[in-house]
C-alpha cells in the first residue's frame, strides 16, 4: 500500500506456516526438479534459516506428507459432494472426480512415486478426500467391502494417466531406423490424431480437468469408461 | 578356477558393453536411489573412468533409454507370441502381458515417471514390445484405430499399480487422531484383507508376475477386468 509508512528495522515477513511451506515445496519442485527438494534448498527459498523451518516440518517425510496435502486439496470433490445431495450421477461424480485427480497429478510427475506411497493418516485434505469418495459412492449402492478396490483402481489408473499427460507426442513413434516395428508404425498411422477442436481452447479448460497433451485423451478416455461401467455393474448387481 | 594361472598385469575385467551399463544401473537405483543415478556415480560403480563410460552412453538421456529397454526386456511376451500363434485368447495374452508388465515395474518405482515420458525409438527391446503386442492385439481383431488407446490406456493403469504394489498396506488408514473419516473407516473395514492362500506360495511366483503386495491384488484385479472387458467388445463390435 503506497501510503503506509515505511517500517522501522527489518521488512515484515509473513509469518511461517505449513501452507505457505507446501507451496514453495511445490514451486522448487517445478522449477528445478525433484531432486531440489531438500530440507536446506528448502529454507533458502523460503528465506529462512533451517531451524525455522524445522519448527513446522519434521524432516523430509513430514514435507512429502505435506505436499501430498496440498496437492490433494486441490483435486475437485463437487462431483462427489453432488453425488451425496443426490444431484448428479454416478457416472458424473467418478468422471469430475477422476479429470479433477489426473490434472492436478499432472503438473508434479516427478512426486507421483512418492505420493503413492505415502500414508495418509496424518494428512487432513487427504483423508477427507478418501472419505467424501467413500461416502459418496457408497451412498450410490456399492457395496461397502467394494469401496477400497474401487477407489484404488481408479486411482492406479489416475496416477498413471498424469504421467502419459506429461509424455511427447511421439513417445511411441518407431523412428527411422527400425526395421521390425512394421506393426507398431501401421496401429501408429491408423491412431486418429487428435484434432484441433479436441484441443480445448475454452476458458477455465485447467479447472474443467483438462490437459494439454491432447494425444492422452483418447486411451483415458477409453480407460476411464472401462472402470466406471464395471463399477456402474457394482451397483445393478446388487438391485 | 583354481587351476587358472594368475595373469601377470592387471586383473582381467569384463570388457564395457550397454548390457552392463544398464545392470549396474538398475543396482545403482535399487541399492542408493534414483539421485544416485549420476553419470559419476554410475562409472565410480562400474570402476571405469567417466570418460570411458561416456564412450558408451552420450548422456543422461542415453542411459535412462539404456535402462528403459533392460527392464523392458524382462516383461513376459509369451502370452502376446501365443497370441500370435493362435494359441492362447486374448484375455489370456492380455493377463500375462499385464501382470508381468506391472511386476517389473513394481521394482523400479522411482524410474516409472521418467520411462512413461522416454521416446522409445532408440530402444529396441521396447520397440519390440510394442510391435508384438501391435500384432497380436490386431491379429485377435482389435481394429487398427483403436491398438495405441488400448495399449496407452493398460500402461497408464499397470504404470500405477506398479507404484500401488510398493504401498504399505496400511496407506488409506484414518489412523486415531481423524474424526471425520467415519466412511473410510467402514470401506476399510469391510474390505477383504488378504488371506493367507492369496499370499502366494506358489514356486515361481515371481515369474508368474505376482508380487509381495497382497493388498495390492484386488483393485489390480479389479481394474484389469475393467480394461479386458471393454478390450474384448472392441473385437464383438467387429463381427
Amino acid at each position: 500500500m503506497g501510503s503506509s509508512k515505511r517500517s522501522a528495522g527489518r521488512p515484515s515477513k509473513p509469518v511461517l506456516n505449513r501452507e505457505m511451506i507446501a507451496q514453495q515445496a511445490l514451486e522448487l519442485v517445478i522449477d528445478r526438479g525433484l531432486d531440489s527438494l531438500t530440507m536446506t534448498q528448502l529454507s533458502k527459498k523460503l528465506g529462512v534459516a533451517a531451524s525455522a523451518l524445522y519448527n513446522h516440518v519434521d524432516n523430509k517425510a513430514d514435507l512429502v506428507l505435506l505436499i501430498q496435502d496440498a496437492l490433494v486439496s486441490q483435486v475437485s470433490l463437487k462431483g462427489m459432494l453432488g453425488l451425496i445431495d443426490g444431484e448428479v450421477t454416478l457416472t458424473d461424480a467418478l468422471e469430475d472426480w477422476a479429470r479433477s485427480y489426473r490434472a492436478v497429478f499432472a503438473n508434479y510427475p516427478s512426486l507421483i512415486p512418492m505420493i503413492a506411497i505415502t500414508p495418509v493418516s496424518d494428512a487432513p485434505q487427504t483423508l477427507r478426500m478418501y472419505n467424501v469418495v467413500a461416502q459418496a459412492i457408497m451412498s450410490a449402492g456399492i457395496p461397502d467391502d467394494a469401496v477400497i478396490r474401487v477407489i484404488v483402481s481408479f486411482e492406479s489408473f489416475l496416477f498413471g494417466s498424469a504421467l502419459d499427460v506429461n509424455a511427447p507426442s511421439d513417445v511411441l513413434d518407431a523412428g527411422e531406423q527400425s526395421t521390425d516395428s512394421a506393426w507398431l508404425k501401421q496401429a501408429i498411422g491408423a491412431a486418429q490424431a487428435p484434432s484441433e477442436q479436441q484441443q480445448s481452447t475454452r476458458p477455465h479448460a485447467e479447472a474443467l480437468g483438462e490437459v494439454r497433451n491432447a494425444y492422452a485423451e483418447p486411451p483415458f478416455q477409453y480407460g476411464l469408461a472401462a472402470l466406471i461401467r464395471q463399477t456402474l455393474e457394482l451397483v445393478e448387481e446388487r438391485v
